[in-house]
């Protein structure tokens, strides 16, 4: 194992989680850009899985100490909020039918 | 943020790993204990998204060389044993039936 530094690892757990909260984010997006196909009861379960795994990642690091709770929080947040616009435009779009 | 030392992080990324598969064994324990009462399906979805979110952590700390990918591996190994072993115990349960 190579020899890292306090401060390093804590800037590479940040880099980490946040390239893993954007793989996420384009799960939503590429699923709002296909808001015409037939809604997929998987995709719903697949972003499930990915936030419960992404949320387990942030709690690890929390417990120790890479990352600052309200950090972790605002990861989480912002692509809960994303996933809510995503559920919203499908309820509109099954309105519109 | 308090400070800490790299090789402090190290070792309680490894305890925090530890204690998580603990857990899990814990449950799995339990369920071995509580053999005779009615197969549960939801304790076996349970006992997945355990193991899958322990598997995020291990794979997280691995990615950032808190832990060594074989440390990871024979954690996971002793749990997925112990979950096999408590598979085995329910199909002799049922074929004795």
């Amino acid at each position: 194992m190579s020899v890292t530094s306090a401060i390093e690892i804590q800037q590479k757990a940040i880099q980490v989680l946040q390239a893993d909260a954007d793989k996420i984010l384009k799960l939503i997006e590429v699923q709002m850009k296909n808001l015409t196909m037939p809604q997929c009861p998987l995709y719903e379960e697949v972003l499930d899985t990915q936030m419960f795994g992404l949320s387990r990642e942030i709690d690890f690091a929390v417990r120790l100490k890479l990352v600052q709770e309200d950090t972790g929080k605002r990861i989480l947040q912002e692509l809960e909020r994303k996933l809510s616009e995503l559920n919203q435009m499908y309820q509109e779009q099954t309105t519109q039918k």
